[in-house]
Order: structure tokens, then sequence, then C-alpha cells
């Protein structure tokens, strides 16, 4: 099959072998990739990954290995992590942080882009009729926009800003703007902050921004290695960034900031494709 | 008066001027004052103060500008933040957090490596009888090792680390230590981590150290640069890291394991008297 390949170097390859789905896994024939800031990553060499990338997906399931439960031939989106379902992590339903999970097309596991994956036929979610491909494979990066929610009460009295106006900063702002709160998005592209705008979303161009600690909540989703710093010079003292970027390269900091205004830092990955339905 | 003085560098002066305490504020006679890491840092340049140093002292109250309030000739300790009393932290009850707080010896305020000091006559807490003054010495980094009890909730079930066998690692251990969790010390030094296992406190010499994500909250209270990151390495999966450390030196490194691992990170400062009584 047709896969892009990354060992150090990216390449397409035309003659990858098709897998075949372990037990209770699932052969899914993909309609549609998602590219992720975390592929271009990849790319710089975060994770140490080596395989197919891309896990942002939506697909047809071609057959089962296992029990069907009404899957084949259905349209699905997946969730990306394979815990071993044996550890105390997963046995306490964190399989997200198995320490032996495998992760589609970031860790130990061939990605999505590629004409066919498999997964567990419990990480799979039939998409709706009404959810067309183009909305479905943005699954994946919504639920992790989702995970926020669960990692840091924000309340409607609250005063959040967004910071980084790519694909997870604007859907960010579709889920944050649910909650009622005083919302902004802070990025450098106009015609991005024009999507958030749409929606009801405050923006600011980046080169407008006030660098005062003003805000009860920022949320790192620049995909860049300075936007930490930033954020900590845009949160109140006793406030919290949430963190979303994953960068392969390491930079200089200080964490002092981070003592002195007591900020809470909040590390926020993979969100629950349930929640979502 | 005598004094130890920091302007790019320390100095021992014996003709700085006897402070004139300000509206309801006391003069105190330094009786004896204690040695903080943040004192080597401020050297390094931390803060950029400029001053006399020192901010852990006893004394006794010489005269008070305004009402008396009993205190006159009464041994005290003191809080090290002034806040203005006005701003919305202040008046929130976050005055540690004042925007324009002075800070006893670290911020627009001369600190306590002198005979003489003032603080606004609110922060004062009398030492009671029973208590010599080597131990309300320590008053105030006892209280910061409070802080953490605020900021995080620390379950009996819990696996504890505190990282540091400094003396604020050693006051955190005493305090956490009450809270029924399975608590360790590593440190680099035997006679350290002796005083520790006089407490009943299991200790862990750092060379011995199993560098493994087995911890549910690792205090990070090395004084070092580098030890945010060892700590990443010891915290579990969805665990919480307790910043206490306030270096002066930046250092390269990365945050991607706050995300992929979901990591709280608290950044956890003063802590406050009145709940030492």
């Amino acid at each position: 099959m047709k896969a892009v390949f990354f060992d150090d170097n990216l390449e397409f390859v035309e003659d990858y072998p098709v897998p075949e789905p372990a037990e209770d896994e699932a052969l899914i024939k993909v309609s549609l990739t998602g590219i992720c800031n975390t592929d271009l990553e990849i790319r710089k060499g975060y994770s140490g990954f080596k395989g197919i990338i891309g896990h942002e997906f939506v697909g047809v399931v071609e057959k089962i290995n296992g029990r069907d439960r009404g899957l084949t031939g259905r349209r699905v989106v997946g969730e990306i992590n394979c815990g071993c379902g044996l550890c105390s992590y997963c046995l306490r339903g964190l399989k997200n942080h198995c320490p032996d999970r495998r992760v589609l097309g970031i860790v130990n596991k061939d990605g999505a882009m590629a004409e066919y994956i498999t997964l567990p036929v419990k990480n799979l979610l039939k998409v709706p009729e009404n959810i067309t491909d183009e909305e479905a494979v943005f699954t994946e990066p919504l639920a992790a926009a989702f995970e926020i929610t669960r990692g840091v009460h924000i309340k409607p009295t609250d005063k959040i800003l967004v910071m980084g106006d790519g694909k997870l900063g604007l859907l960010c702002c579709l889920v944050l703007n649910l909650l009622q709160a005083d919302l902004s998005l802070v990025g450098k592209h106009e015609d991005k902050l024009k999507i958030a705008r749409g929606q009801n979303v405050k923006t600011i161009l980046l080169d407008n921004l006030e660098m005062v600690k003003n805000y009860d909540t920022v949320i790192e989703s620049t995909g860049s290695a300075d936007g930490f710093e930033t954020a900590l010079k845009l949160v109140r003292p006793g406030g919290t960034v949430v963190l979303k970027s994953t960068v392969a390269e390491g930079r200089e900091m200080n964490l002092a900031p981070v003592v002195i205004d007591e900020i809470t830092v909040v590390g926020s990955r993979c969100g629950p494709f349930e929640l979502l339905m």
C-alpha cells in the first residue's frame, strides 16, 4: 500500500505491506487524514518515532479480527492510544498513560498517512451520518481540546486567553466558548483569527497584545518552544497555564516566575472520544 | 547600625541608618537571622534586589508608629510580604501577590541582616514563651512548607517524594509527615538525611535513587536549576510536581514531558504565619 514513512527522513513509499489486524483489532481503510503539529515535530525528532506517521483520521472498517459489534463497513474515527489493558494505569481507566502504550503514528504503531491502519475495536467510534468526513477528521484534536475542561475548572467569571491560532488553538476556542467565560484568542494570522471571530470569540493580533498578567487561565497552544514563557507574562498570579504544545526542541528558561507567582501549570494531551458523543 | 548590604556585591557596613517605622509599622530589634537559599540567589542576581538582605528573623519590638496592640517589648516573627492594601489582590487576601508589594530583604524593602528592621504591625506574630529564638527563626520557611498543603491535596494513600535535604526540604518533610502519606526524602548529605530519619521519614541517598516515575507528588526543593527535570523523571503520569526552588539562572529544558504525562506543576512560595498558631 501507499504510505508516508518516517525514519530520520520522511518518504513516500508505494509498497508498504497492508497491516494484519491482531486479535480484537479492526483493519480500517483510511478515507481522510489530518496533519497535526505533532507530525511536524516528529520530523524534528520528537518522540523518536519511526514508521508511518499520522494520527488524525476517518475511515471505514474493512474487517475485524474478533467479535464484530456491527462495525464492519461502518465509518469510524478512533482513539489513538492503545494501552496494554493490564497495568495499573489501564485498570484505572488511564490507558493514555500506560507505560507500554502504543500510539497511532507516534509511538510504536504505524499511523494513518497510509491506505490502511489497524486499531483495537474498543478504540473505535462510529461517525454519525450527518457528520462529513471533512468534519469527522477533526475528532482527535477536538477531543484534545475537551481534555482541558477535564484538567482545569474554568468558571464563567474567568478571563481566558488561548495562545495560537492554529488548528488546536481554534478548536480550543470552540470548546471553551461553551463555558461562558470571557474568552480571547491571540495569534499571528488575521485570516485564522477571523474564523474564531465568526464564532463570537474575541481576537487579538499578537503585535497588539498587551503583556500584562491579566488572565486567570492561559491555554498555550502555539506549538512553539517559547510559548510557555509568554504565557507566564500573561497569566495572573495564582492563575493557571494549560500546556498543549509538544515540541521537540528544548529551550533555555527559568521557572522562578512559576514559584513567585504561584502559578499552576497543567499538562494536557489527548482527550476521550466518548465525551464527544 | 551594622548591616549586610547587597548592591552587585555583598558588603558588611557599620554606618547604615536605623530605619524609621512608617505609619502602622513597628521598629524591631533583630535577635537572630536565618540564611535562606534565596539570599544566596540574590547574590547571583535573583529578583534584582539592592539593599539589606535577609528575611528569616526573630526580634523584639522596640517601638510602634501607631496603635500599639500590646506588641512593644514583645518577641515577634513577621510575614515578609507587605501588600499595598488597596489592589484587587490585597482585597482578596492575596497580599503575597500584590503587584506593588515590598518583600523584606527581597523586593524594595531592607531586610533582616541588620540590627533593626521595620514591618507593618499587621505582619507581626508574637512568639510564645516556650519557643526559643533558635526555633522561632524558622517560622518563615516553615510557613513556606505549610503552603504546599494549601496548594495541593495530599492524600494519606499518596506516595510523596521530597527532593533536597536542605533546610526547606527538611521542613517540608516535617510538615508532610503529618499527613500520613508514604513520604520519602532524597538528598546528597547523609548527615542531613539523618535529621529526617529521626522524624521517621524514609530517606534515600541521591546515588541510590531509582529513576522511575513512581511518585504521586514530588516536592522540588533542591534549590538547583536542574531539580525540575529530575522531578519529571520521578513523578507518575497524571501526578503533581510542587516547585519550591527559586533560582537565578535559567536552564535549557523541554516541557514536552509535562504535556505527554499530563503533569500538574504547582508553584508554591510563602506561607501564612497565622496557620502556624
